[in-house]
């Protein structure tokens, strides 16, 4: 196997202020305690997890059958990761006590033979690896080792990493290549990014084998799925082979299609296994596919996934704002894939859609509190209409405690205490800066640092100052965003000029101690309009402030926001509010259509276009919706 | 009981030309004889009937199962009735034998107790009466009386109108106030109405006493089709009661709720029993849901039915274009509805509404050869979203050959086919003129008689030529539609001045032969917008002309009609065109958004309104669409 590394991620990055901050103690003083109190069934009025019970099921410890989803431990294995990059982050002694000891309680049930699923553990290990499409067990297994990867690297611990070692070495004596074994791969893709990682820390090469045989397996005739259910005399097997993206190879597939998760995990793994492999049609085909999820079946909020029936993608233009899936996770995933595009080849495109799925879509998935989650992320709600139409049953219009399936929390909390992952990648001695947060930049050969002095997203100036002790030569590659039509670089209070590729603008030179980078982003109130082809949004236009997308709220903006209009050539003011956590509030000159008292009685009538009066639009991120009871919203507003 | 007649309809009109006789015409030389030979499985390759067989077969004249649906015999009653009123329309010898040979059929499955219903003479008569609520045997026995009063009034034959009367005496014997009887009620109401004709025919005020039972008993508690389910032990029943309009007492509701079909039905029968047993608080009941529906649930094609649901009403003002139901048959039942209220009391406000469901809702369901129909009816098509969209699923873009559930081909027949009984009706010495069709009208009385000539509905003008042998004292009323701004009247070439109320300009005078009376309507082409509160057509408007609701077809405007505009101060013309049978289509100012290439691979993008340039829009009249082909459709346009 040719093995070429691509762009790195720069580990050492941190965040320890500003918009980020905030979202990452929200998760390690609210999120991370109730979710393992959740995972203890400690939470009065919950539907039961059972989920640390099951391990101690299957360890013999405690007598029972398997409560929850065949996916149950998988909720374990993303509390330990997110307790990982908290540890990281700064330690936490308690936690690490507690994370020590769920550690051991899931050691105690792997098997002599390496396995470890408690939901076949417990209900019959006879029937294991009989059901790849749907029971999970490679999905529970990729989390365990993305948990196992990630404690490692934050504690040195080895524990949690020789359990998950054992496990891929059964896994790998039963699924593969070779005859006598299965050749299959997983119904629920998120294993394919774990081997990586693995083979990453491990540095052995099985992993990486293992990563791209179940990539390339994928599709090839006869459909495993197929086999499968066959062998198990299903009849009405659920699922098409597009909802698991297995209808054909995925070098030959062209469209993001079916569950839109497992579609943006499959291509996050394609992308890693094609950047270490150097496979130029893989590469490809990650493009390919990358083009058609962001340029034709992507929300402006970077949701994706546009019906709900499968949670799936449905058809290029197809983005109905008021029936949209668009869970929180799908958004996440959607951030992984943009990383591993950018480690393929960075470029501002990809960071661009990192951005904005990031301020958006991924975070408007709990509230400011930590405490309540959003599965769906609509873009318009009319209450009664989710109340009422049963389309619209799935957009929940508050967000709730916990789900029965809960996905989408602890994968909001792995993302967002691990997002220092994400701001920068280094390429060839280029440091790549991909998100601006205020933090540090240790780039990965170590010579490059820089502190991150920014109020980003509420203000486009940021500031880099030189950590370096010793002057060291490089390239410091700043993105400019896809948004900014006009920004200021200075080094050292002196503007320069530098050459811009990709999106980046690049400075050359040998760094030293207290260099000053000051890159100042012009940062208007923006409004955006939606590709014509988009039948949903023609005639409207949505409000934008460097990444983050502006929705109208029924409680700024009072009822029937559909009566409301922008007027995109008015004023706009920003203004930073108290309010909603702290946010940079935006009012805009607007009208709303007078409604004459002649309509009383009237269903449809010959009329003219109905007057308007002004009105002052007040409009607040998208992601801080719904933080405020019940109520209207709608981030495309008529123009 | 307090009995009044209210206003009677004119059974003595006719039409024998222009718009509606093209339609009559297809209906009984295509969709009458390819309807007989559907029920007597001789079409290839159509899902079979088995109607006329099921009746063979509980008479013993043949062996074998029960084919179809619970309600398979209705499908004989409605073409019964159908022809009952081709053959009062222009006689048909070979017809009435044809009708006269399937009543034999009929009549020779009737059982010795008078009961009639194929599903359970041949599934077992012990089940029969246990489950009202979904097995159709009250729908089925509506439908035979209806079919036996028309065939009866037709021809004067008793053979059916016996073999109801015997079904009737049987019903009443089971069902009914009194101790030991079942105090049950339709789970789909027709019998209601078809029982006030019965009423009507035969003078039996048993049958007006069967009808008001029904009314009054439904939504009593407790429930009765709860109880029934209570009694087959039926753990998940089908249907919430609101489907049924069962949910509480009829002169509690006030909100059009449940299967569309049904609730106009049921409001049709209410209607009846309110006017003949001058009912006050039903007539009241009547009128709310009147409002109701036409006010706030109601397209302005004239369907009903917003979701496909339980094939139902939904709520207030939601009248989603794409995601309609519109069942052709729903639009039948608010003509039914519409006519009943004008007897109560006679006002355009009912008429307008009769009007435009006829001309819109109701006959778009069949295509222009009668031989393709529609039980959806759209407002707005993407061809591509009704194949994709799970949503969209039921919008079929392309009327089909005959359904399994074949309700609604013999509805628009039956309707059409009597469609004089809906031009008029007489109360208190008033003939009052609801629709406009060339023909003639006599009054009830027998002394008013008036030929009508008329191009309605491509042509405003009406000229009405008395027939009277002998001078008669009357009031002539005519509808003045709500739509019309402007008229001329004029008696003998002299224009009158004539007292307009409820919507009826009114002439009272002696008529004598050779009376003229010249009614001139203006009929510009309109430009209607829907309420405000109806948030999908907020900033569209529809195009219509007369009582017809027209529409943007892909054939004249190519793709992408959601970038076009309509100019709503432009300029418009009509023009009479050879097309689509005949129609006067509509070419107006409009202008279309220019897609710029910059839009190739971008999705969202800051960016002024997009440019526009002018295009000629063509509309066809709604009911016309879909008969060139597979494409878009739209009836509301941006403005």
């Amino acid at each position: 196997m040719n093995v070429r590394n691509g762009a790195k991620v720069v580990h050492g990055a941190t965040i320890d202020g500003g918009f980020w901050k905030v979202y990452r103690e929200t998760v390690a003083r609210e999120g991370i305690t109730y979710q393992w109190k959740a995972l203890n069934d400690e939470i009065p009025d919950a539907s039961p997890s059972g989920c640390m019970r099951n391990f101690r099921i299957a360890s013999g410890r405690e007598q029972g059958g398997h409560t929850g989803f065949v996916f149950q431990d998988s909720d374990a294995y993303k509390w330990l990761e997110a307790v990982a990059y908290c540890i990281r982050w700064k330690g936490d002694e308690a936690m690490e006590a507690l994370a020590d000891e769920a550690i051991e309680t899931i050691a105690a049930a792997q098997q002599p033979d390496g396995y470890l699923d408690t939901y076949y553990i417990i209900n019959g290990l006879e029937k294991r690896w009989t059901n790849l499409k749907n029971n999970h067990e490679l999905y529970c297994a990729g989390h365990m080792i993305e948990a196992a990867v990630a404690y490692y690297q934050a504690t040195g611990k080895r524990r949690l990493l020789d359990v998950a070692l054992r496990f891929v070495d059964h896994i790998n004596s039963v699924i593969g290549p070779e005859e006598g074994k299965l050749h299959g791969y997983p119904g629920h893709p998120v294993i394919e990014m774990a081997l990586m990682r693995l083979y990453e820390v491990t540095g052995d090469e099985k992993h990486l084998r293992l990563a791209k045989y179940f990539v390339d397996q994928r599709g090839q005739e006869p459909l495993y799925f197929r086999e499968e259910d066959k062998k198990r005399a299903e009849k009405n097997s659920w699922g098409t082979m597009e909802y698991y993206q297995a209808h054909k190879p995925v070098r030959e597939q062209t469209e993001a299609v079916g569950h839109a998760v497992r579609a943006m995990y499959l291509y996050s793994g394609m992308a890693d296994v094609a950047r270490v492999t150097d496979d130029e049609t893989l590469k490809a085909a990650c493009v390919t596919l990358w083009n058609n999820t962001t340029r034709r079946r992507m929300y402006v909020t970077g949701a994706v996934g546009s019906t709900e029936y499968g949670e799936a993608f449905s058809f290029d233009d197809d983005l109905p704002n008021d029936t949209v899936y668009g869970e929180t996770c799908a958004a996440i995933g959607l951030v992984f894939f943009a990383r591993r595009m950018l480690q393929l080849r960075p470029s501002a495109e990809y960071a661009d859609v990192m951005e904005r799925a990031l301020y958006n879509g991924v975070i408007s998935g709990m509230d400011l509190d930590g405490k309540r989650f959003f599965y769906v992320n609509p873009l318009e709600v009319w209450p009664e209409a989710c109340e009422k139409d049963p389309h619209k049953k799935h957009v929940v219009p508050q967000r709730q405690k916990w789900f029965g399936c809960a996905c989408c929390p602890p994968n909001l909390f792995r993302l967002i205490s691990s997002l220092e992952d994400y701001v920068a990648v280094e390429d060839d001695g280029t440091l790549y800066v991909n998100l601006y947060a205020k933090g540090t930049l240790n780039a990965c050969s170590g010579a490059l640092k820089f502190a991150v002095e920014t109020d980003y997203p509420w203000d486009g100036a940021i500031r880099l100052n030189c950590l370096s002790d010793q002057p060291a030569e490089g390239v410091l590659a700043l993105r400019v965003s896809g948004w900014c039509k006009k920004y200021t670089l200075c080094v050292n209070g002196e503007p320069v000029k530098a050459p811009m590729t990709d999106g980046y603008v690049r400075l050359k030179r040998a760094w030293k101690a207290d260099d000053q980078v000051d890159l100042v982003f012009d940062m208007p109130v923006r409004y955006v309009r939606a590709n014509p082809r988009v039948r949903e949004d023609v005639g409207k236009v949505a409000l934008m402030r460097g990444p983050l997308c502006y929705c109208l709220e029924q409680a700024d903006n009072g009822d029937s926001l559909h009566l409301l209009k922008a007027v995109t050539n008015g004023e706009t003011r920003i203004e930073r509010a108290d309010m909603l956590g702290g946010i940079t509030l935006i009012t805009a000159q607007g009208e709303k259509e007078v409604v004459s008292p002649e309509w009383n009685d009237t269903l449809y009538a010959e009329a003219d276009a109905p007057a308007t009066v002004p009105k002052t639009l007040t409009f607040i991120p998208y992601y801080a919706w719904a933080n405020r009871g019940l109520g209207e919203m709608s981030v495309w507003v008529r123009s």
